[in-house]
Protein backbone atom coordinates (compact mmCIF):
# COMPACT_ATOMS: atom_id res chain seq x y z
CA UNK A 1 0.00 0.00 0.00
CA UNK A 2 1.65 3.38 -1.08
CA UNK A 3 -0.28 6.79 -0.55
CA UNK A 4 -0.23 8.71 -3.52
CA UNK A 5 -1.71 11.76 -2.40
CA UNK A 6 -3.94 13.34 1.20
CA UNK A 7 -5.17 16.72 1.21
CA UNK A 8 -7.76 17.69 3.95
CA UNK A 9 -11.29 18.19 2.83
CA UNK A 10 -14.30 19.08 5.29
CA UNK A 11 -11.93 18.49 8.67
CA UNK A 12 -11.57 14.64 7.14
CA UNK A 13 -8.40 13.48 4.81
CA UNK A 14 -9.28 12.63 0.75
CA UNK A 15 -6.41 10.22 0.05
CA UNK A 16 -5.16 8.18 -2.83
CA UNK A 17 -3.60 4.42 -2.39
CA UNK A 18 -2.29 2.19 -4.61
CA UNK A 19 -1.46 -1.18 -3.86
CA UNK A 20 -0.60 -4.52 -6.09
CA UNK A 21 -3.46 -6.57 -6.11
CA UNK A 22 -3.47 -10.68 -6.38
CA UNK A 23 -6.46 -10.57 -8.26
CA UNK A 24 -5.76 -8.51 -10.72
CA UNK A 25 -2.11 -8.64 -11.01
CA UNK A 26 -1.41 -5.28 -11.77
CA UNK A 27 -1.19 -2.39 -9.31
CA UNK A 28 -4.59 -0.74 -8.34
CA UNK A 29 -5.44 2.63 -7.04
CA UNK A 30 -8.47 3.58 -4.89
CA UNK A 31 -9.52 6.98 -3.39
CA UNK A 32 -10.59 7.08 0.16
CA UNK A 33 -12.30 9.61 1.99
CA UNK A 34 -12.06 9.56 5.80
CA UNK A 35 -13.86 11.87 8.02
CA UNK A 36 -12.44 13.56 11.57
CA UNK A 37 -12.65 10.58 14.04
CA UNK A 38 -11.62 9.96 17.59
CA UNK A 39 -8.35 7.53 18.15
CA UNK A 40 -9.88 3.86 18.33
CA UNK A 41 -13.23 5.18 16.64
CA UNK A 42 -14.37 3.21 14.02
CA UNK A 43 -17.08 4.51 11.41
CA UNK A 44 -19.49 3.19 8.31
CA UNK A 45 -17.89 2.70 4.98
CA UNK A 46 -19.73 3.58 1.76
CA UNK A 47 -18.36 2.05 -0.94
CA UNK A 48 -18.66 3.73 -4.86
CA UNK A 49 -18.25 1.96 -7.84
CA UNK A 50 -17.85 4.21 -10.65
CA UNK A 51 -19.39 3.92 -14.75
CA UNK A 52 -17.93 3.34 -17.77
CA UNK A 53 -14.26 4.95 -18.77
CA UNK A 54 -14.01 6.06 -15.31
CA UNK A 55 -11.09 5.62 -12.99
CA UNK A 56 -11.15 6.56 -8.76
CA UNK A 57 -10.72 10.13 -9.38
CA UNK A 58 -14.01 10.97 -11.02
CA UNK A 59 -15.95 10.98 -8.62
CA UNK A 60 -13.36 12.19 -6.16
CA UNK A 61 -13.16 15.21 -7.76
CA UNK A 62 -16.55 15.83 -9.07
CA UNK A 63 -18.93 13.67 -6.89
CA UNK A 64 -19.12 16.34 -4.25
CA UNK A 65 -19.78 13.47 -1.44
CA UNK A 66 -17.30 14.97 1.29
CA UNK A 67 -19.27 17.09 3.12
CA UNK A 68 -21.99 14.59 3.46
CA UNK A 69 -19.98 12.30 4.47
CA UNK A 70 -17.78 14.37 7.16
CA UNK A 71 -21.29 15.73 8.29
CA UNK A 72 -22.69 11.87 8.43
CA UNK A 73 -19.66 10.18 9.65
CA UNK A 74 -18.90 7.88 6.85
CA UNK A 75 -15.82 6.63 5.27
CA UNK A 76 -15.55 6.96 1.20
CA UNK A 77 -14.18 4.53 -0.75
CA UNK A 78 -13.90 5.02 -4.68
CA UNK A 79 -12.33 2.08 -6.63
CA UNK A 80 -11.00 1.88 -10.07
CA UNK A 81 -12.83 0.45 -13.24
CA UNK A 82 -10.49 -2.11 -14.41
CA UNK A 83 -7.20 -3.35 -14.64
CA UNK A 84 -4.60 -1.05 -16.10
CA UNK A 85 -1.44 -2.20 -17.37
CA UNK A 86 1.66 -3.19 -17.37
CA UNK A 87 0.71 -5.56 -14.73
CA UNK A 88 3.16 -6.12 -11.76
CA UNK A 89 5.23 -8.50 -13.02
CA UNK A 90 5.89 -6.18 -16.19
CA UNK A 91 3.52 -8.00 -18.72
CA UNK A 92 0.67 -6.07 -20.84
CA UNK A 93 -2.74 -6.07 -19.52
CA UNK A 94 -5.45 -6.87 -22.19
CA UNK A 95 -7.46 -3.63 -23.77
CA UNK A 96 -9.64 -2.44 -26.37
CA UNK A 97 -9.55 0.14 -28.35
CA UNK A 98 -13.75 0.97 -27.63
CA UNK A 99 -14.29 2.89 -24.60
CA UNK A 100 -17.18 0.56 -23.49
CA UNK A 101 -14.71 -2.73 -23.23
CA UNK A 102 -11.75 -3.52 -21.39
CA UNK A 103 -9.64 -0.96 -19.84
CA UNK A 104 -11.66 1.46 -17.99
CA UNK A 105 -15.23 -1.11 -18.50
CA UNK A 106 -14.82 -4.19 -16.04
CA UNK A 107 -18.12 -4.77 -15.43
CA UNK A 108 -17.05 -5.93 -12.15
CA UNK A 109 -16.89 -9.07 -13.11
CA UNK A 110 -14.04 -12.39 -13.30
CA UNK A 111 -13.80 -12.90 -16.98
CA UNK A 112 -13.33 -16.23 -17.61
CA UNK A 113 -12.87 -15.74 -21.69
CA UNK A 114 -9.10 -15.03 -23.28
CA UNK A 115 -6.70 -12.72 -22.88
CA UNK A 116 -9.29 -11.44 -20.12
CA UNK A 117 -9.42 -14.18 -17.72
CA UNK A 118 -5.32 -12.90 -16.57
CA UNK A 119 -6.15 -9.76 -15.24
CA UNK A 120 -9.74 -8.92 -15.06
CA UNK A 121 -11.09 -10.38 -12.20
CA UNK A 122 -12.93 -7.02 -10.41
CA UNK A 123 -15.56 -9.03 -8.99
CA UNK A 124 -13.26 -10.58 -6.40
CA UNK A 125 -11.14 -7.30 -5.94
CA UNK A 126 -13.89 -5.89 -4.94
CA UNK A 127 -16.24 -8.50 -2.57
CA UNK A 128 -12.72 -9.81 -1.22
CA UNK A 129 -9.59 -8.33 -1.26
CA UNK A 130 -9.96 -4.43 -1.38
CA UNK A 131 -12.56 -5.35 1.67
CA UNK A 132 -9.69 -6.99 3.46
CA UNK A 133 -7.15 -4.26 2.92
CA UNK A 134 -9.61 -1.60 3.84
CA UNK A 135 -10.34 -3.35 7.05
CA UNK A 136 -6.34 -3.45 8.00
CA UNK A 137 -5.80 0.01 7.22
CA UNK A 138 -8.31 2.48 7.84
CA UNK A 139 -10.61 2.89 10.86
CA UNK A 140 -13.53 1.16 9.98
CA UNK A 141 -16.74 -0.67 11.41
CA UNK A 142 -16.98 -3.76 8.16
CA UNK A 143 -20.40 -4.68 10.30
CA UNK A 144 -21.45 -1.55 8.98
CA UNK A 145 -21.19 -1.67 4.92
CA UNK A 146 -23.29 0.08 2.45
CA UNK A 147 -22.86 0.38 -1.67
CA UNK A 148 -23.39 2.75 -4.05
CA UNK A 149 -22.69 3.28 -8.12
CA UNK A 150 -23.24 4.92 -11.23
CA UNK A 151 -24.22 3.36 -14.33
CA UNK A 152 -21.80 0.41 -15.17
CA UNK A 153 -21.01 0.82 -11.56
CA UNK A 154 -24.39 0.82 -10.42
CA UNK A 155 -25.09 -2.36 -11.97
CA UNK A 156 -21.77 -3.44 -10.00
CA UNK A 157 -23.61 -2.16 -6.92
CA UNK A 158 -26.67 -4.55 -7.36
CA UNK A 159 -25.67 -7.36 -8.46
CA UNK A 160 -22.48 -7.31 -6.20
CA UNK A 161 -25.23 -7.10 -3.06
CA UNK A 162 -27.67 -8.90 -4.53
CA UNK A 163 -25.21 -12.15 -4.13
CA UNK A 164 -24.13 -11.27 -1.01
CA UNK A 165 -26.80 -9.13 0.53
CA UNK A 166 -25.95 -9.97 4.33
CA UNK A 167 -22.57 -7.36 3.79
CA UNK A 168 -24.66 -4.60 3.37
CA UNK A 169 -26.52 -2.39 5.19
CA UNK A 170 -27.84 -0.06 2.50
CA UNK A 171 -27.38 -0.26 -1.46
CA UNK A 172 -28.18 3.08 -3.98
CA UNK A 173 -27.54 3.42 -7.51
CA UNK A 174 -27.28 6.94 -9.95
CA UNK A 175 -28.48 5.49 -13.64
CA UNK A 176 -27.51 2.26 -12.95
CA UNK A 177 -27.52 -0.40 -16.24
CA UNK A 178 -30.34 -2.71 -14.58
CA UNK A 179 -30.42 -5.68 -16.81
CA UNK A 180 -26.85 -6.22 -18.92
CA UNK A 181 -29.01 -9.00 -20.28
CA UNK A 182 -31.07 -6.71 -22.02
CA UNK A 183 -28.72 -3.84 -23.35
CA UNK A 184 -25.81 -3.29 -25.80
CA UNK A 185 -23.36 -2.15 -23.14
CA UNK A 186 -24.21 -5.74 -20.70
CA UNK A 187 -24.31 -8.35 -24.15
CA UNK A 188 -20.87 -6.78 -24.98
CA UNK A 189 -19.11 -6.40 -22.01
CA UNK A 190 -20.50 -10.02 -20.80
CA UNK A 191 -20.28 -11.54 -24.02
CA UNK A 192 -16.55 -10.70 -24.08
CA UNK A 193 -15.58 -11.72 -20.53
CA UNK A 194 -17.76 -14.46 -19.97
CA UNK A 195 -18.48 -15.72 -23.27
CA UNK A 196 -21.67 -16.29 -25.66
CA UNK A 197 -23.33 -18.94 -22.53
CA UNK A 198 -25.75 -16.66 -21.39
CA UNK A 199 -26.54 -18.62 -18.59
CA UNK A 200 -23.64 -17.69 -17.02
CA UNK A 201 -24.38 -14.17 -17.15
CA UNK A 202 -27.37 -14.63 -14.86
CA UNK A 203 -25.43 -13.80 -11.69
CA UNK A 204 -24.14 -10.48 -13.19
CA UNK A 205 -27.45 -9.33 -13.79
CA UNK A 206 -29.43 -7.33 -11.17
CA UNK A 207 -33.03 -8.67 -12.49
CA UNK A 208 -32.26 -12.17 -13.12
CA UNK A 209 -31.23 -12.04 -9.87
CA UNK A 210 -33.67 -10.92 -8.38
CA UNK A 211 -36.12 -13.52 -10.34
CA UNK A 212 -33.89 -16.15 -9.33
CA UNK A 213 -34.55 -15.31 -5.46
CA UNK A 214 -31.58 -12.87 -4.40
CA UNK A 215 -33.19 -9.81 -2.62
CA UNK A 216 -31.72 -6.52 -0.97
CA UNK A 217 -31.79 -4.99 2.13
CA UNK A 218 -33.30 -1.78 0.30
CA UNK A 219 -33.22 0.25 -2.99
CA UNK A 220 -32.78 3.80 -3.78
CA UNK A 221 -32.21 4.99 -7.41
CA UNK A 222 -31.85 8.12 -8.93
CA UNK A 223 -32.27 8.28 -12.41
CA UNK A 224 -32.21 11.36 -15.09
CA UNK A 225 -35.09 11.83 -17.65
CA UNK A 226 -33.09 13.33 -20.01
CA UNK A 227 -30.55 10.50 -19.90
CA UNK A 228 -29.28 9.77 -23.23
CA UNK A 229 -29.10 6.31 -22.40
CA UNK A 230 -32.05 5.85 -20.47
CA UNK A 231 -33.72 4.12 -23.35
CA UNK A 232 -31.54 1.97 -25.26
CA UNK A 233 -29.33 0.88 -22.27
CA UNK A 234 -30.21 1.65 -18.96
CA UNK A 235 -33.86 0.59 -19.22
CA UNK A 236 -34.81 1.56 -15.59
CA UNK A 237 -38.58 -0.01 -15.99
CA UNK A 238 -37.04 -3.06 -15.56
CA UNK A 239 -35.66 -3.10 -12.24
CA UNK A 240 -38.79 -1.70 -11.42
CA UNK A 241 -40.99 -4.53 -12.69
CA UNK A 242 -38.15 -7.13 -11.97
CA UNK A 243 -38.85 -5.14 -8.04
CA UNK A 244 -42.77 -5.83 -8.29
CA UNK A 245 -42.39 -9.54 -9.39
CA UNK A 246 -39.82 -10.04 -6.59
CA UNK A 247 -42.03 -8.17 -3.79
CA UNK A 248 -39.10 -6.01 -3.16
CA UNK A 249 -39.70 -2.49 -1.90
CA UNK A 250 -37.29 -0.29 -3.88
CA UNK A 251 -37.45 3.52 -4.42
CA UNK A 252 -36.87 4.41 -7.64
CA UNK A 253 -36.88 8.13 -8.42
CA UNK A 254 -36.94 9.25 -12.08
CA UNK A 255 -35.76 13.13 -11.96
CA UNK A 256 -37.00 15.52 -14.80
CA UNK A 257 -34.33 17.54 -16.84
CA UNK A 258 -31.20 15.61 -15.02
CA UNK A 259 -28.49 14.21 -17.52
CA UNK A 260 -26.05 10.78 -17.00
CA UNK A 261 -23.14 13.15 -15.97
CA UNK A 262 -21.41 14.37 -12.53
CA UNK A 263 -23.93 17.26 -12.71
CA UNK A 264 -26.65 14.49 -11.91
CA UNK A 265 -24.93 12.58 -9.55
CA UNK A 266 -23.19 15.31 -7.38
CA UNK A 267 -27.12 16.55 -7.53
CA UNK A 268 -28.49 13.79 -5.34
CA UNK A 269 -25.30 12.26 -3.75
CA UNK A 270 -26.07 14.33 -0.48
CA UNK A 271 -29.09 12.72 -0.22
CA UNK A 272 -27.58 9.00 -0.77
CA UNK A 273 -25.11 9.77 1.82
CA UNK A 274 -27.48 10.89 3.94
CA UNK A 275 -29.69 7.81 3.17
CA UNK A 276 -27.27 5.22 3.62
CA UNK A 277 -26.00 6.95 6.83
CA UNK A 278 -29.40 6.61 8.35
CA UNK A 279 -29.18 2.95 7.85
CA UNK A 280 -25.58 2.35 7.98
CA UNK A 281 -25.74 4.31 11.81
CA UNK A 282 -28.72 2.11 12.95
CA UNK A 283 -28.31 -0.13 16.27
CA UNK A 284 -27.35 -3.06 14.61
CA UNK A 285 -30.02 -5.71 14.38
CA UNK A 286 -32.68 -2.81 13.44
CA UNK B 1 -22.14 33.16 -27.88
CA UNK B 2 -22.26 29.85 -28.33
CA UNK B 3 -23.49 27.27 -25.57
CA UNK B 4 -20.73 24.66 -25.42
CA UNK B 5 -22.62 22.58 -23.07
CA UNK B 6 -25.31 22.78 -20.18
CA UNK B 7 -26.32 19.97 -17.79
CA UNK B 8 -29.50 20.35 -15.04
CA UNK B 9 -27.79 20.20 -11.62
CA UNK B 10 -29.44 21.30 -8.03
CA UNK B 11 -32.31 22.06 -9.64
CA UNK B 12 -30.65 25.13 -11.82
CA UNK B 13 -28.35 24.59 -15.11
CA UNK B 14 -24.86 24.19 -14.78
CA UNK B 15 -24.05 25.59 -18.54
CA UNK B 16 -20.51 26.47 -20.86
CA UNK B 17 -20.49 29.34 -23.03
CA UNK B 18 -17.76 30.64 -25.42
CA UNK B 19 -17.60 33.65 -27.43
CA UNK B 20 -15.24 35.81 -29.69
CA UNK B 21 -13.91 38.40 -27.39
CA UNK B 22 -13.03 41.84 -28.33
CA UNK B 23 -10.81 42.83 -25.37
CA UNK B 24 -8.51 39.57 -25.98
CA UNK B 25 -8.95 39.26 -29.97
CA UNK B 26 -9.46 35.70 -29.07
CA UNK B 27 -12.59 32.81 -28.44
CA UNK B 28 -13.01 33.28 -24.50
CA UNK B 29 -14.90 30.47 -22.61
CA UNK B 30 -16.78 30.28 -19.66
CA UNK B 31 -18.73 28.57 -17.21
CA UNK B 32 -22.08 29.99 -15.38
CA UNK B 33 -24.24 28.06 -12.87
CA UNK B 34 -27.57 29.67 -12.89
CA UNK B 35 -30.15 28.28 -10.04
CA UNK B 36 -33.57 27.77 -11.04
CA UNK B 37 -35.85 31.05 -11.55
CA UNK B 38 -38.58 32.19 -12.13
CA UNK B 39 -39.84 34.47 -15.42
CA UNK B 40 -38.71 37.81 -14.94
CA UNK B 41 -36.79 37.29 -12.03
CA UNK B 42 -32.95 37.94 -11.70
CA UNK B 43 -30.60 36.79 -9.13
CA UNK B 44 -27.47 38.40 -7.65
CA UNK B 45 -24.34 37.31 -9.48
CA UNK B 46 -21.25 35.76 -7.87
CA UNK B 47 -17.95 36.49 -9.83
CA UNK B 48 -14.82 33.75 -8.99
CA UNK B 49 -11.39 34.41 -10.45
CA UNK B 50 -9.43 31.13 -10.69
CA UNK B 51 -5.98 30.47 -10.18
CA UNK B 52 -2.60 29.43 -12.55
CA UNK B 53 -3.17 27.14 -14.52
CA UNK B 54 -6.72 26.63 -14.44
CA UNK B 55 -9.60 27.01 -17.38
CA UNK B 56 -13.53 27.71 -16.39
CA UNK B 57 -13.39 23.92 -16.07
CA UNK B 58 -11.68 23.62 -12.42
CA UNK B 59 -14.14 25.41 -10.50
CA UNK B 60 -16.51 24.07 -12.52
CA UNK B 61 -15.52 20.29 -11.40
CA UNK B 62 -14.23 20.79 -8.08
CA UNK B 63 -15.49 23.95 -6.73
CA UNK B 64 -18.48 21.93 -4.95
CA UNK B 65 -20.67 25.19 -5.25
CA UNK B 66 -23.73 24.50 -6.94
CA UNK B 67 -25.53 22.94 -4.35
CA UNK B 68 -25.14 26.54 -2.24
CA UNK B 69 -25.69 28.99 -4.71
CA UNK B 70 -28.58 26.63 -5.73
CA UNK B 71 -29.57 27.03 -1.83
CA UNK B 72 -28.79 30.61 -1.70
CA UNK B 73 -30.09 31.86 -5.13
CA UNK B 74 -26.88 33.21 -6.62
CA UNK B 75 -25.65 33.10 -10.27
CA UNK B 76 -22.10 32.08 -10.21
CA UNK B 77 -19.61 32.78 -12.92
CA UNK B 78 -16.03 31.36 -13.53
CA UNK B 79 -14.33 32.95 -16.37
CA UNK B 80 -11.34 31.23 -18.28
CA UNK B 81 -7.65 32.57 -16.31
CA UNK B 82 -5.91 34.15 -19.66
CA UNK B 83 -6.51 33.96 -23.62
CA UNK B 84 -5.55 31.03 -25.71
CA UNK B 85 -4.67 30.36 -29.38
CA UNK B 86 -5.18 30.78 -31.65
CA UNK B 87 -7.07 34.46 -31.91
CA UNK B 88 -9.95 35.37 -33.53
CA UNK B 89 -8.05 36.01 -37.08
CA UNK B 90 -6.06 32.71 -36.55
CA UNK B 91 -2.73 34.95 -35.99
CA UNK B 92 -0.60 33.12 -32.91
CA UNK B 93 -1.05 33.69 -29.20
CA UNK B 94 2.03 34.22 -27.32
CA UNK B 95 2.86 32.14 -24.43
CA UNK B 96 5.54 30.87 -22.38
CA UNK B 97 6.82 27.00 -21.49
CA UNK B 98 6.42 28.14 -18.01
CA UNK B 99 3.09 27.24 -16.24
CA UNK B 100 3.16 30.28 -13.65
CA UNK B 101 3.30 32.79 -16.83
CA UNK B 102 1.55 32.95 -20.50
CA UNK B 103 -1.33 31.32 -20.89
CA UNK B 104 -3.08 30.35 -17.73
CA UNK B 105 -1.26 32.85 -16.15
CA UNK B 106 -3.15 36.25 -17.36
CA UNK B 107 -2.87 37.60 -13.77
CA UNK B 108 -5.98 39.95 -14.45
CA UNK B 109 -4.12 42.63 -16.21
CA UNK B 110 -3.73 44.56 -19.25
CA UNK B 111 -0.24 43.73 -20.75
CA UNK B 112 1.70 46.43 -22.08
CA UNK B 113 4.84 44.41 -23.02
CA UNK B 114 5.46 42.81 -26.39
CA UNK B 115 4.46 40.19 -27.35
CA UNK B 116 1.56 40.03 -24.56
CA UNK B 117 -0.46 43.27 -25.18
CA UNK B 118 -1.93 42.57 -28.20
CA UNK B 119 -4.07 39.45 -26.25
CA UNK B 120 -3.43 39.68 -22.68
CA UNK B 121 -6.48 42.16 -21.55
CA UNK B 122 -7.81 40.20 -18.59
CA UNK B 123 -8.09 42.99 -16.87
CA UNK B 124 -10.67 44.72 -19.91
CA UNK B 125 -12.31 41.51 -20.03
CA UNK B 126 -13.40 40.95 -16.65
CA UNK B 127 -14.15 44.40 -15.39
CA UNK B 128 -15.99 45.55 -19.31
CA UNK B 129 -16.68 42.68 -21.49
CA UNK B 130 -17.96 40.04 -19.78
CA UNK B 131 -19.90 41.69 -17.31
CA UNK B 132 -21.64 43.53 -20.40
CA UNK B 133 -22.19 40.59 -22.37
CA UNK B 134 -23.03 38.26 -18.97
CA UNK B 135 -25.74 41.79 -18.61
CA UNK B 136 -27.61 41.07 -21.69
CA UNK B 137 -27.58 36.97 -21.67
CA UNK B 138 -28.41 36.09 -17.97
CA UNK B 139 -31.19 36.89 -15.30
CA UNK B 140 -28.93 38.81 -13.22
CA UNK B 141 -29.46 41.95 -10.96
CA UNK B 142 -25.93 43.69 -12.05
CA UNK B 143 -26.81 45.94 -8.99
CA UNK B 144 -26.14 42.35 -6.60
CA UNK B 145 -22.05 41.73 -7.67
CA UNK B 146 -20.05 39.65 -5.43
CA UNK B 147 -15.86 38.68 -6.69
CA UNK B 148 -13.82 35.72 -5.17
CA UNK B 149 -11.08 33.77 -6.39
CA UNK B 150 -8.04 31.43 -5.73
CA UNK B 151 -4.48 32.20 -5.40
CA UNK B 152 -4.13 34.11 -8.46
CA UNK B 153 -7.51 34.77 -9.12
CA UNK B 154 -7.95 35.94 -5.41
CA UNK B 155 -5.39 38.69 -6.60
CA UNK B 156 -7.44 39.40 -9.78
CA UNK B 157 -10.32 39.64 -7.42
CA UNK B 158 -9.23 42.10 -4.94
CA UNK B 159 -7.38 44.22 -7.29
CA UNK B 160 -10.61 44.62 -9.36
CA UNK B 161 -12.44 45.41 -6.17
CA UNK B 162 -10.12 47.63 -4.67
CA UNK B 163 -10.29 49.45 -8.09
CA UNK B 164 -13.66 49.64 -8.22
CA UNK B 165 -15.44 49.02 -4.83
CA UNK B 166 -19.11 50.13 -6.06
CA UNK B 167 -19.63 47.66 -8.39
CA UNK B 168 -19.34 44.62 -5.42
CA UNK B 169 -20.89 44.53 -2.83
CA UNK B 170 -18.89 41.61 -1.59
CA UNK B 171 -15.24 40.00 -2.00
CA UNK B 172 -13.61 36.74 -0.71
CA UNK B 173 -10.64 34.96 -1.51
CA UNK B 174 -9.08 31.42 -0.82
CA UNK B 175 -5.70 31.83 -0.43
CA UNK B 176 -4.96 34.97 -2.40
CA UNK B 177 -2.10 36.33 -3.73
CA UNK B 178 -1.93 39.76 -1.71
CA UNK B 179 0.75 41.59 -2.76
CA UNK B 180 2.30 41.07 -6.47
CA UNK B 181 5.23 43.34 -5.74
CA UNK B 182 6.21 40.90 -2.68
CA UNK B 183 6.64 37.43 -4.27
CA UNK B 184 8.29 35.94 -6.83
CA UNK B 185 4.75 34.75 -8.99
CA UNK B 186 3.50 38.36 -8.99
CA UNK B 187 7.63 39.58 -10.01
CA UNK B 188 7.29 37.55 -12.81
CA UNK B 189 3.98 38.39 -13.86
CA UNK B 190 3.73 41.69 -13.31
CA UNK B 191 7.75 42.57 -14.97
CA UNK B 192 6.48 40.38 -17.96
CA UNK B 193 3.06 41.88 -18.58
CA UNK B 194 4.05 45.38 -17.21
CA UNK B 195 7.52 46.13 -17.67
CA UNK B 196 9.98 47.48 -15.11
CA UNK B 197 8.07 50.43 -13.63
CA UNK B 198 6.95 48.57 -10.91
CA UNK B 199 5.08 52.04 -9.95
CA UNK B 200 2.83 51.03 -13.03
CA UNK B 201 2.39 47.26 -10.70
CA UNK B 202 0.78 49.18 -8.01
CA UNK B 203 -2.72 49.05 -9.55
CA UNK B 204 -1.94 45.59 -9.69
CA UNK B 205 -1.55 44.85 -5.61
CA UNK B 206 -3.96 44.94 -3.21
CA UNK B 207 -1.38 45.87 -0.67
CA UNK B 208 -0.34 49.08 -2.34
CA UNK B 209 -4.24 49.68 -3.49
CA UNK B 210 -5.26 49.95 0.22
CA UNK B 211 -2.10 51.75 1.28
CA UNK B 212 -2.80 54.14 -1.89
CA UNK B 213 -6.33 54.62 0.03
CA UNK B 214 -8.55 52.32 -1.75
CA UNK B 215 -11.10 50.53 0.58
CA UNK B 216 -13.16 46.95 0.11
CA UNK B 217 -16.85 47.02 1.33
CA UNK B 218 -15.85 43.76 3.50
CA UNK B 219 -13.30 40.96 2.91
CA UNK B 220 -13.20 37.14 3.60
CA UNK B 221 -10.20 35.29 3.49
CA UNK B 222 -9.24 31.41 3.92
CA UNK B 223 -5.74 30.58 3.79
CA UNK B 224 -4.86 26.80 4.16
CA UNK B 225 -2.14 26.44 6.85
CA UNK B 226 -0.57 23.45 5.29
CA UNK B 227 -0.80 25.31 1.86
CA UNK B 228 3.05 24.52 0.48
CA UNK B 229 3.10 28.40 -1.01
CA UNK B 230 1.97 29.94 2.23
CA UNK B 231 5.65 31.46 2.85
CA UNK B 232 7.02 32.32 -0.10
CA UNK B 233 4.08 33.40 -2.40
CA UNK B 234 1.15 34.27 -0.59
CA UNK B 235 1.95 35.90 2.50
CA UNK B 236 -1.25 36.52 3.61
CA UNK B 237 0.46 38.74 6.48
CA UNK B 238 0.91 41.36 4.40
CA UNK B 239 -2.53 41.62 3.57
CA UNK B 240 -3.79 41.31 7.63
CA UNK B 241 -0.71 44.36 7.97
CA UNK B 242 -2.64 46.16 4.86
CA UNK B 243 -5.71 46.21 6.41
CA UNK B 244 -5.00 47.08 9.78
CA UNK B 245 -2.65 50.09 8.50
CA UNK B 246 -5.78 51.10 6.25
CA UNK B 247 -8.49 50.41 9.33
CA UNK B 248 -10.62 48.00 7.12
CA UNK B 249 -11.53 45.53 8.87
CA UNK B 250 -11.22 42.11 7.43
CA UNK B 251 -12.43 38.04 8.09
CA UNK B 252 -9.00 36.15 7.68
CA UNK B 253 -9.00 32.70 8.65
CA UNK B 254 -6.25 30.45 8.63
CA UNK B 255 -7.49 27.02 8.35
CA UNK B 256 -5.49 24.50 10.12
CA UNK B 257 -4.05 21.20 7.61
CA UNK B 258 -5.44 22.55 4.59
CA UNK B 259 -3.42 22.49 1.46
CA UNK B 260 -3.57 24.75 -2.28
CA UNK B 261 -6.21 22.58 -3.75
CA UNK B 262 -9.59 22.47 -4.45
CA UNK B 263 -9.70 19.98 -1.67
CA UNK B 264 -9.33 23.00 0.82
CA UNK B 265 -11.48 25.48 -1.64
CA UNK B 266 -14.54 22.89 -1.56
CA UNK B 267 -14.23 22.55 2.17
CA UNK B 268 -15.28 26.06 2.61
CA UNK B 269 -17.27 27.48 -0.69
CA UNK B 270 -20.33 26.87 0.92
CA UNK B 271 -19.61 29.18 3.75
CA UNK B 272 -17.86 31.80 1.02
CA UNK B 273 -20.93 31.68 -1.01
CA UNK B 274 -23.49 31.30 2.15
CA UNK B 275 -21.40 34.85 2.72
CA UNK B 276 -21.73 36.57 -0.37
CA UNK B 277 -25.47 35.67 0.02
CA UNK B 278 -26.00 37.74 3.17
CA UNK B 279 -24.59 40.82 1.48
CA UNK B 280 -25.87 40.20 -1.96
CA UNK B 281 -29.33 39.73 -0.70
CA UNK B 282 -29.50 42.68 1.47
CA UNK B 283 -32.04 45.32 1.00
CA UNK B 284 -29.98 48.07 -1.13
CA UNK B 285 -28.27 50.87 0.26
CA UNK B 286 -28.02 48.61 3.61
Amino acid sequence: MEMKSTSKAHGGEQQVWSHASTETATPMTFAVFVPEYAPGETLPVLWYLSGLTCTHANVMDKGEYRAACAEHRVIFIAPDTSPRGPATDGSAVADDPAWDFGQGAGFYVDAIEAPWAANFRMRSYIERELPELVAAHFPVDMTRQGIAGHSMGGHGAFTIALRDPARFRSVSAFAPIVSPLNCPWGEKALGGYLGPDRSSWREYDACALLDDGARLPNLLVDQGMADSFLVEQLKTHLLAEACQRAGMDATIRLQAGYDHSYSFISSFMAEHVAWHAERLHRPLGR
